[in-house]
């Protein structure tokens, strides 16, 4: 059950923003391009003015990801060291980041896209719709040193 | 740039729910059990009321989702047929599932959750807190099929 499995990127963003880090540019414009053998398989995705998009934070190595437990979030040393899950640190085992975007056009196998935290030449592994109803948890708490944005964010 | 990656159990879902469908249980429990050199790395994750759940969805055949691009939403054919990516289908490219679940228990390695949309030995690839600030959108708006959730859901 605990074996590796093959995930295929099925596209690739497209960004100004060429390394990170990406510096909490929550209005940032960036486009992810579809591979053409999937692009039907966006038909219908801009009913939604939201998505998720689920990548591939391909620039931590895999031997600082399979070594490191705990960071400090946000890279901040005046945050206490949390366990990775306990952050949206890149550097965990999979590096796979999350971000909801608002989905500004699409048009065949390329999207637009505002607020992906995402650097030029990032595989995207998959992409949702969001839907409020299950994905917005407006009661939810969070920990003390969470309790606002990062200032400079890359799957902060 | 599109070559797969290999993406690593980091855990698997105990849950009284052994095959699909998942039936809309939201106020159901099951367990996430972290493999032991991962525990560690659950370090202040109880400090947040939920959190982001990243798991694969290992019953759909690989031969399926190399050949579906549409499909009818949540499995109803009345509703019109969409791209894979405009659904929460298990049916997609990489069937990486994604849910937001109630953080109810840590205790070492193990993880007590409600609300969590997968069957019993469910691969984990990733946890995340939720943050509202970035992952609630409240002004988000959806597809005409999807403005009520499923009746019956396994990422629907």
């Amino acid at each position: 059950m605990l074996e590796p499995f093959a995930v295929k990127p099925i596209g690739v963003v497209r960004s100004s923003v060429k390394e990170p880090p990406m510096g909490g540019r929550e209005g940032l414009e960036s486009t992810i391009v579809v591979q053409d053998r999937w692009a039907d398989a966006l038909d219908g995705l801009d009913g939604f003015s939201h998505i998720f998009v689920i990548y591939w934070m391909h620039v931590v190595s895999e031997e600082r990801r399979e070594t490191t437990t705990h960071v400090h979030p946000r890279g901040d040393p005046r945050n206490p060291l949390q366990g990775v899950f306990a952050t949206r640190s890149p550097v965990r085992p999979n590096p796979i980041g999350l971000r909801v975007v608002a989905l500004l056009e699409r048009r065949g196998n390329v999207l637009r896209v505002r607020g992906l935290d995402a650097i030029d030449g990032t595989p995207v592994l998959d992409l949702k719709p969001y839907l409020f109803y299950y994905d917005g948890v407006a009661e939810s708490t969070v920990a003390d040193w969470a309790h606002k944005p990062a200032e400079d964010s890359w799957e902060s």
